[in-house]
């Protein structure tokens, strides 16, 4: 099934220990397109300046990402981010914001996105996200990502709870989930979460995984080990973008099903940070998802104790 | 099989943003025990000094622990740390320490001690622990905890070497061993240790759980969630008591046998840390042990995608 996804296109300046890139093709929905377009079949709304080069389209063409929904600005400029990250890369350091045309976005969905099951609505104005729900006929499953920025805003937190209201899940980090609820404790926050509308709460711990809680149970999965990590940036979105497709691949959104969506977000936003920008979800193969999948199953796995002869 | 554990027994004084408690039985080797000996028969060693009551002495003996290792310094004081966490109770903010008669203790095992199999060496100086090993006719498995005190000294990280040769594991939280190794990647650090002489890294990651990297393969194991955390003091000790209190309950040192030991640490952690001191570990169960075993099981168990009807 198809899925709709709504967020940034940027460009990107990217520090990290490990080296840097500059002017890079960033922005959520790039990784998040970027990562599901592997699994399922994606609709991108965003919107880019007459600056945006066809040969960073093209990486999203090429993955059959569907940009009939793509505004372009003539006059405009595209978003611009730029961060560094220190050794310790689990918090990125905003060097510099340029909002340009996304700061005037308004999504509107070309008709042939209006069908779609699976929605995504990145980090953008509650308000428009809410806006986009309104624009899809009958969504089967929607997924919300949030970030400080709103949630530290009165007008703007306002906002969000119809938003949360009306969505199937609920992307946050650690410190989003503990400043939206006042919750210190995560399993608290996710639970006082649940009771505002959402059928799941995904806690996104950066290098330590996820964990999903819901009415049906908690689900822990850990990051995928690497030895080698890059580039943080985007990694939480790959990770949506990992589940997402998974969720709308398989059409599976059971507990089940979501168990299995959250592993190929863990895989797929492994494969994001091993790299530069883009550059690791530019190589990720299918069958590669699989193997780590499968990897990951085996790091994790361990026998129940009636299963055992020693105790 | 017996296990022996060499370490402090301490008074503590600890505040975290939901209480405090004051004079309390501390130290690495009372949280050690009081972990372990709900799965197999503990021998201690340690020192106190008169100050030491015997009151708290019996929470060990009633949990069968033999105290006869125990060295008493008549005209001593027991070893004293204060500590206070923050709302991230991750890292530990040292308030005051008093070594007081722990800083000439020199550990002499009992003659009924030299034969144990299982060896846990808390955070002692590493020429003690080394000594500890030395008096062990045939060990079977050895754990050594180290701290970043001992690392961070040229003269006692010199004298870590010799030790980490000889052990079977190593426990390490996240900093020590990037600090130890001089390597920012967990796994990347792990590898590097393996070639010391140790088969398993143990990394402690808090309420993210932890990580066991050996030759045989990766292990990772989740923290056990839980919605009330009051004092996360002694949760590594109990962590480590769980783990080695389980490979000598079940005699079971094979990577399968690892892999569910970490998941006792884990499982035995969680009572730690749910209340203030050894308080949540003096009321735990061994059948809640399994308890949350299986429940740790269910949060983290995935179909492999070849058993999925979807793909």
């Amino acid at each position: 099934m198809s899925l709709v996804v709504v967020g940034s296109l940027a460009f990107d300046n990217i520090e990290t220990p490990f080296g840097r890139a500059d002017d890079v093709l960033g922005g959520a929905a790039s990784y998040f397109s970027l990562a599901a377009s592997v699994l399922t079949s994606v609709q991108l709304v965003a919107v880019v300046g007459a600056d945006m080069p066809e040969e960073y389209l093209d990486l999203l063409r090429q993955r059959g990402v569907d940009l009939s929904g793509l505004q372009r600005i003539p006059d405009g400029k595209t978003f611009r981010w730029a961060g560094r990250y220190e050794y310790d890369m689990n918090v990125a350091h905003t060097l510099d914001t340029q909002l340009n045309v996304f700061a005037d976005f308004k999504p509107n969905l070309p008709e042939s996105y209006r069908q779609a099951e699976y929605v995504y609505l990145a980090n953008i104005l509650p308000s428009l996200q809410l806006g986009v729900i309104e624009q899809i006929s009958r969504p089967r499953f929607v997924g919300l990502d949030s970030m400080n920025f709103w949630i530290g805003n009165p007008e703007t937190r306002a906002d969000m709870a119809p938003v949360i209201e009306r969505v199937d899940a609920v992307f946050m980090n650690d410190a989003e989930i503990r400043q939206y609820t006042g919750s210190y404790n995560l399993f608290e926050a996710a639970r006082q979460l649940l009771t505002q509308g959402p059928r799941v709460v995904l806690m996104k711990k950066g290098e330590h995984g996820a964990v999903a809680v819901s009415n049906e149970g908690i689900f822990v999965v850990a990051a995928y080990p690497l030895e080698t990590v890059k580039d943080p940036t985007g990694a939480g979105d790959s990770f949506a973008g990992g589940f997402m497709g998974r969720l709308a691949e398989a059409g599976d959104t059971s507990w089940e099903g979501i168990k299995r969506a959250m592993v190929f977000g863990s895989v797929v936003a492994s494969f994001a940070v091993e790299d530069f920008g883009v550059a690791g979800l530019l190589r990720m193969r299918r069958e590669q998802i699989e193997e780590r999948f499968e990897t990951l199953r085996q790091y994790t796995a361990f026998e129940a104790l009636a299963e055992s002869p020693v105790s």
